[in-house]
C-alpha cells in the first residue's frame, strides 16, 4: 500500500505515494476525447441499428454472479460490504447478468424483440495483462426475442448482433483485411463430442479444453483429449464434415446436413447484410469460455491474431429464465475498449487529439480578443460570457499580452473557428475566420453569435 | 440478502430475488435518455467555457480519502481488497482527490489555468434518502491556476466557474426565479469567528457548527455556541456588517472593508457575467461542511429550501499541496444528478422521452418497409444495412404483416423522420418524409442515402 504523506518524507515520495490502482487510468485531456470516441462511436453504430441504450448499476449482489457462474468466479470480482452491513455485493464483471436480470423483472410489459445496448465501466480483479486491465469500459448489444421465435427469425438476430459489431470496426477505419469474425456453434461442437466422446453425460470438461484448445500444444492437447476420453480425430473429421457442408463445397449425408443446418441459415443472413468478408466460419473452432451460451458463438479477432479478442458473443436463450423470467431467446456480444484501441493505434486509425477535439465537439468556436483599451477590456468578459450563452463555445487568453499577433497565434493553437477582435471603443468587433482567414469588420457585438 | 434461485422455490420467488442494490439505480430506455441529457448537458456546457473533460479510475486507493478526511470518513465509503490482497481500495465518493492527484502528478508539464471538467458515477454508503442515493452522478468543474495569480484573477476564476454552472442550470430551463446561488467565505468566517470566540486556536469545531446552523433550532444553536465559547450574538454582528459594506449599502470602517474586498471583487466580476441576478452573497451563511475550502464556498438551491443542494463548491488552495503538488490555488464544484432531476421534474422541465429521443440523435432516420413481393422481401434487409452502413439510423418491422398501413402506423409510432416503400419489384423505392407528409416515388435504392 503506498505511503501516506504523513509517513512519508520528502515531497518526492509523497508524489510518488499516490497513482491510480493498479490495472485502472487516469484520463487526461488527450486519453479522454480518445475515450469518448470510441464511446460515442459505440453509442452512434448501436442507435443506428435501432438499439436503445440501457444501464444498470456499477455493483451488483454478489449472488447474481455466483447463480450462474458458481463461486469459482468469487476470486474474480471485487467484492464488498458496506460497514457494518451483511449484504455482498460486487463491482460488475460484465453486464450480461445485470441484462437478464432487467429483462426478467419487466418481462410481461417489453414488447419484444427487446433490442438494448449499453456502455460503462467493468472490473476484474484479475492480474493486469496487455489487453486486460481491472478497470475497463465495454460496449454491450443485446436482442431478445419471444420464445416463439423460429430459426430463421434466430439466425436473422444473430447476423443482426453480429453486423452491429463489423459496423463499428468499419467505422473506426477497420477493413476485413485488419479483421476477422470467427463464427462457431455449440451446438454442433455438442453433437460433434456426442460421437466421439465415451463420457455424454458430462460434456462440460470437454468444452473447456476445446475453448483453450488454440493456446495449447497440438501433443499437450492430443494427451488432455485422450484422458478425458475424447477421440479428437473423430471429433476433427465431423466438425470437418460440418464445416464443408456450411461452405457448400461437399454435399454431406443427412446427420451432418441437419447439424449444418443452423449455420447454413446464419451465413444466407449474414451475407444478406454485407458482412460475408468478414466471417470465418469454424463450427468448433470458437466454443467461448461462459457456460451460459446455447447456440451461435463468435469472436472477432485482428487477423495476425495479435492481440486477444476485440469482441465475443453469442447466443443465450435460458439466462433470462435463470434470474425468474419466462423464456426468452437471446444474443449479444461485449467489446472492451482496451484491445480495440491497441489494434487501432497499431494500425495507425486512432485519430489524433485535434482531429477528435474537433470530431467530438469540443472545438472552439471563437476566441475573444480585447486589443486593450479600458473599453476593450471592459467588453471582453461580458462578451465571451454571452457567446457562451448563446450555445457557442467561447475562450480567451488568460495571459496578460495583448499583443494581437500573438493572440491571433493563440487562437489557432486552440483551433478555434473564428477570432473575434473587439475594437478599442468596444462599439463592434472584427471577426476573422481562421480557417479561411475571411474577416468582417464592425460587427455590432450583439450580431457575433449569429454570425458564427 | 437476496435468495438464490436454487434456495427458492416458485418463479415469483425468483424474480423477487434479484433486484439492484439498495440506493442503485436500473436505467431503462427512457431513464437512459433522461440521464444521458443531463450528462450531454453537463458536457456541452463545460465545453462551452472552455473546460477539458478528464476522468479517473472508479475506486482509488482508500488512503487518497483518508488522508484528507481522516479515517472518520471509512464508514461512508464502500471499500474493499482483492481477494487474497493487502492494498485497501475505494469506491470514489467525489472526485477532487483524484483530481488533485492527477494535478500533481504533471504540476510542471500542464499550462496555467488547468481548467477540467468530468462526468462519471460516485458512491456512497450512506443510507439512502431522498435526494441522496449509495451510486449517482456528478459533474465536476475546476480552475486551477499559478501560485502568483493575483486576487483579482482569482476572483475571475471563481465567478467562471460559477457562472458556468447557472449556465447549466439555464440551459434545463431553470431561472433565478426557481434557483439561488447561495456565496459564502471562509476567510471572512474566520476572522469573524476570531472577533467573537474564546478559543481562536481550534476554529474547526465552530465551522462544524455554523455549517449546521440552518437545520438546528435557534435555541439549539445559540446553546452548542455558547457552549464552544462562540459569542454568536457578537459573531453576527460582525458577519452583517461584511454583507452591508459587500452590498455597498453602508460604509464600513477599515477593517471591516478590508474582510469584505474579496466578495466585492468577486461580485464585480459575477455582474461582468452576467449572473448577478442568480446570486445572494452571505458572508458566513454557506461554510460547508468539506475541510479541505479556503476561500469563497458556494452552495447552489431550490429557492424554495425543498430539496438538498443542487451543486456545491469553493475554493480550495491548499489541497494540491497536499497530494504532491507545488501550491496552487484552485476552485471548483461539483453538481450530482439526483436532486437536479427532482428539481426539474417539480418544475415540469424534464422533457419527454420523444422529446429526447430527437435531442440525442436517437430519432430513426429511415423505417423501411417491404410490400410483401418476393423482390421487396428479398431487398429489405439488405437496403436496411446499406442505409445503417452509410451512417443512417434504419429500421424495419418485426411482425410478419406487410399491410403498408399498419406498418406506416409502426413507423409513426416510433418517430421515424422518413418511411421507404420498397416498389413491389425492388427495382426502386417510395421516399414519404413523415413530418411533412410529401412522398417522392421511383427513388432507386442506390440513391436513398443521399436523399434522407
Amino acid at each position: 500500500m503506498a505511503d501516506t504523506p504523513e509517513q512519508s518524507g520528502s515531497p518526492k515520495r509523497r508524489q510518488h505515494a499516490f497513482q491510480a490502482p493498479k490495472g485502472t487510468r487516469d484520463f487526461y485531456p488527450d486519453d479522454l476525447l480518445k475515450r469518448r470516441w470510441i464511446e460515442e462511436t459505440w453509442r452512434q453504430v448501436a442507435l443506428r441499428h435501432g438499439f436503445d441504450e440501457i444501464d444498470g448499476p456499477r455493483f451488483e449482489h454478489t449472488d447474481l454472479y455466483t447463480v450462474k457462474s458458481g463461486d469459482g468466479i468469487l476470486s474474480e470480482l471485487f467484492s464488498f460490504t458496506r460497514a457494518g452491513g451483511k449484504t455482498a455485493f460486487a463491482l460488475r464483471p460484465e453486464f450480461t447478468p445485470t441484462l437478464a436480470r432487467m429483462v426478467a423483472a419487466r418481462a410481461n410489459s417489453l414488447p419484444k424483440p427487446i433490442k438494448w445496448f449499453s456502455v460503462g465501466p467493468y472490473f476484474r480483479a484479475e492480474r493486469p495483462q496487455r489487453g486486460r486491465l481491472r478497470e475497463f469500459l465495454q460496449w454491450n448489444v443485446d436482442v431478445l426475442g419471444s420464445a416463439d421465435d423460429d430459426e430463421e427469425t434466430k439466425a436473422q438476430q444473430d447476423a443482426e448482433v453480429i453486423a452491429c459489431c463489423v459496423e463499428m470496426l468499419r467505422s473506426g477505419g477497420l477493413t476485413s483485411e485488419h479483421i476477422v469474425v470467427r463464427i462457431g456453434q455449440r451446438e454442433i461442437v455438442e453433437e460433434c463430442l456426442k460421437g466421439s466422446h465415451s463420457n455424454t453425460d458430462d460434456l462440460e470438461p470437454a468444452f473447456a479444453l476445446l475453448d483453450k484448445r488454440e493456446k495449447m500444444k497440438p501433443a499437450e492437447f492430443e494427451k488432455a483429449a485422450k484422458d478425458l476420453g475424447l477421440d479428437w480425430n473423430e471429433f476433427d473429421r465431423l466438425a470437418e464434415a460440418v464445416n464443408l457442408a456450411v461452405a457448400g463445397e461437399k454435399r454431406a449425408d443427412e446427420k451432418i446436413s441437419h447439424w449444418a443446418a443452423p449455420l447454413i441459415t446464419l451465413r444466407k443472413e449474414l451475407k444478406l447484410l454485407g458482412v460475408a468478408e468478414w466471417i470465418k466460419i469454424d463450427c468448433a473452432g470458437i466454443v467461448r469460455g461462459l457456460a451460459y451460451y446455447t447456440g451461435m458463438v463468435f469472436e472477432v479477432h485482428e487477423v495476425g491474431g495479435k492481440e486477444r479478442a476485440i469482441a465475443g458473443g453469442g447466443r443465450y436463450d435460458k439466462l433470462v429464465e435463470l434470474f425468474g423470467g419466462p423464456p426468452t431467446p437471446a444474443c449479444g456480444f461485449a467489446m472492451g475498449d482496451v484491445v480495440l484501441s491497441l489494434v487501432l493505434q497499431d494500425k495507425g486509425l486512432m485519430p489524433s487529439g485535434a482531429e477528435l477535439a474537433q470530431t467530438l465537439g469540443a472545438r472552439p468556436d471563437a476566441f475573444v480578443i480585447s486589443t486593450g483599451t479600458e473599453e476593450s477590456e471592459a467588453a471582453l468578459f461580458p462578451l465571451v460570457a454571452q457567446l457562451r450563452r448563446s450555445g457557442l463555445h467561447a475562450r480567451h487568453t488568460s495571459r496578460t499580452t495583448r499583443n494581437v499577433g500573438k493572440l491571433l497565434k493563440e487562437a489557432a493553437a486552440c483551433h478555434a473557428r473564428f477570432a473575434v477582435l473587439i475594437d478599442d471603443s468596444a462599439q463592434s468587433a472584427t471577426l476573422k475566420n481562421l480557417d479561411t482567414q475571411e474577416q468582417q469588420e464592425g460587427v455590432a457585438l450583439d450580431l457575433l453569435a449569429s454570425k458564427i
